[in-house]
């Protein structure tokens, strides 16, 4: 049985989505598994947000394993609908794992997406006051803890030449790096 | 049996955060219901980015209901800690809901963090040429419809004198409208 990965990322909302989908389902066949896409669904669905919602759903409990891209979308954060969908399968027990373009701290993408940070008494604080999570992760802690707790992958890789949003490179790592995807 | 509301928001970085918590939890007094934190923990588990994970999860999984601060948090976006939240809970089959103090469109949202959209052949584009989500909602699709999935509430309201990310309002107005806390 060839095993299937979710997988989820902002890059579907990219101009080119469907070429990057197609480019990382051949990367999951090239090292022996099946690449499912919340893309994978009747065109027609794509008019209601229910019936996206009810097929992603579907399809993460029909995975076997997730694959989130965290790399940061419109902020200093990983895209949330990406996020909540690394909750939900984290939370059924399946393994988890990600991957993103950015390896940079998660306080410097505050300031780079943010404006300047302040440091007092040892903590940071964004422009707002509001402060700033110091564990020197690339993202906030629930995120890279799911992964790590049962042992998942994390692969940062900075895309020089290609779309940083679809974080090629440090996906191709992530995938040949999973236990090999035939079982049984 | 008094109901446990799990309550998750990025009001844990605000400076007078745990005024703010002690505010919430004496409106669910209010309303008969019982808030834990994510911040109820020891104090020398602050440094472990890990313990406060595994804090969390255990939190989430002892708590009865869910209630959720989805007020955008760098970026248009509610926080991506919060999101990965509502996704553990709601797999779990929990009841969530969720609160926030702003409630424009997506759209609009990210126009006001990120700067001028482009629509083309009935699309919207961010300044990067990233689609946008166009439901008609406030955020990522995922998040609103796990909560409306099994009739959860989600209240916003602006706040006019207190601080945004905070929506003690809203907030109010979604403990108000749960279904009342006293079991057996």
């Amino acid at each position: 049985m060839v095993q299937t990965i979710y997988l989820a990322g902002p890059d579907v909302f990219l101009a080119n989505a469907s070429e990057i989908t197609e480019r990382k389902r051949e990367i999951c066949r090239e090292f022996g598994f099946e690449g499912l896409f919340p893309s994978d669904k009747e065109a027609s669905v794509k008019i209601d947000a229910r019936k996206i919602f009810e097929a992603n759903c579907a399809l993460m409990r029909r995975a076997d394993i997730g694959v989130f891209n965290l790399t940061p979308f419109r902020g200093p954060s990983a895209d949330c609908g990406t996020v909540f969908e690394l909750g939900f399968m984290f939370s059924l027990g399946k393994p988890v794992h990600g991957y993103s373009s950015d390896d940079t701290c998660y306080s410097r993408r505050v300031e780079a997406s943010d404006g300047p940070v302040t440091i007092r008494d040892g903590h940071s604080y964004d422009r707002n006051g509001y402060e700033i999570e110091d564990f020197a992760l690339t993202d906030n802690l629930m995120l890279g803890n799911a992964i790590s707790k049962e042992g998942g992958i994390l692969t940062t890789f900075k895309e020089t030449a290609g779309e940083p949003l679809a974080a090629l490179s440090a996906f191709r790592l992530c995938i040949e790096s999973l236990p090999r995807g035939l079982m049984g």
